[in-house]
Parts: structure tokens; C-alpha cells; sequence
């Protein structure tokens, strides 16, 4: 997917928000929550069809999609992902507080 | 849900893919990609019912558990997410090219 010789750019949670909102903001906010929703969820059935099948790259732009679509409804929503994120999985698991996780097998997740 | 004197540190994709694996892969990997695609569905439910509430942390929260159990699959699918969001949305809009979309409104997305 990425040429060898040209190492990918290490791109933050916070600028990827920023980069679907400057991209989308205004059909994102004009379309809704609801609407977008809609369109997370088409896009979590194409992941699903392509953890099925042998595309790799096919694979990679559907995992890209659910998470641009997620920063999208966050945008809409005025959800922090970057905040969210470290506030819950920035010290260890939410569960046990451990960077490897011992939770019980039983527990979630 | 963060103090305001102290900035919430900006984590990177990479640097979220990889403390998921730290956490939690040798317990992914014996899940297996079906059975951390039902978690993954059950999160995506909180998400769409913290999004119809009022409680703005519970929402953050149901965000980053998303996101999470994205990366965990990502994780055993052996898929690099920054490199695939830098491939696809790194750039403009995938479908026009541009920084802010102009794709037609009847157009995805």
C-alpha cells in the first residue's frame, strides 16, 4: 500500500478529526447524526465482507472508512476522540488498569 | 473529563494500534476475528444508544470502545490503520481529491 522508500506519515487521532472535519463538516452537520449513522453502518457491513474475503487493500480502506465515518458522527456529535480515547485506554485497560490485560477470560473484553 | 491544566497528550493511530496489541492481542488472537466482531457490534449498539442520550462522557466513552475493538480487529487481521487512513484520507477527499469536499450531495458520502 505504501511504497518502502516512503515511510507513512504518522498521522494523530486529533488531526485525522480535524482532517474529516475540514473535509465534510458541513454535509456532515447538514445531514445528522441519524443520517450518518446510516452510513456508518453500510460501511461496518463492507468491513464485515472484507474480513470475509483475501483483499488486503480492499481490507485496509474499509477499516479506513468505519474510522473516518466514526470521526465524522464525533464531529457532528462534539465528541474529542483524541480525549476519549486517552481517558480510557491511555493508562492500561479500563478494566484491570494493566498494560497487559489480566481481566478474567469471562469478563468483557 | 479532562483537567484543564493538564492537555490531553495527542496520541497517534500507530501509537493506539499498538497499545491495543500490547493489552490485549494473545487474547484477541484466541478470540479470533468472528468472535471480536460480535464485541465489536455489541459496542457499536452503546455507541448508537449513548448517541440518543444526554450523558456526554458515557458517548466518549462508547466512542473510544469503538475504536478500541476497531483496532483489536485490525490487530488480528493484520491490518496498519494509519497507513490506511494516510492512503485514503490523507490526501483530500477520496472521491474529489479536495481538502473540503465538493462531491456531489447524491454522491457517497
Amino acid at each position: 500500500m505504501t511504497s518502502p522508500s516512503q515511510p507513512t506519515e504518522e498521522l494523530s487521532i486529533a488531526d485525522l478529526q480535524r482532517h474529516i472535519h475540514q473535509m465534510y463538516f458541513e454535509k456532515d452537520v447538514a445531514r445528522g447524526v441519524d443520517g450518518t449513522f446510516m452510513w456508518l453502518m453500510e460501511e461496518v457491513g463492507e468491513l464485515a465482507s472484507a474480513l470475509r474475503g483475501n483483499d488486503k487493500q480492499n481490507l485496509a480502506e474499509e477499516f479506513a472508512d468505519v474510522i473516518a465515518w466514526l470521526a465524522t458522527i464525533a464531529n457532528v456529535a462534539g465528541v474529542d476522540l483524541n480525549a476519549a480515547l486517552v481517558a480510557k485506554y491511555g493508562h492500561g485497560c479500563p478494566g484491570c488498569k494493566r498494560l497487559v490485560c489480566e481481566c478474567p477470560n469471562s469478563e468483557k473484553p
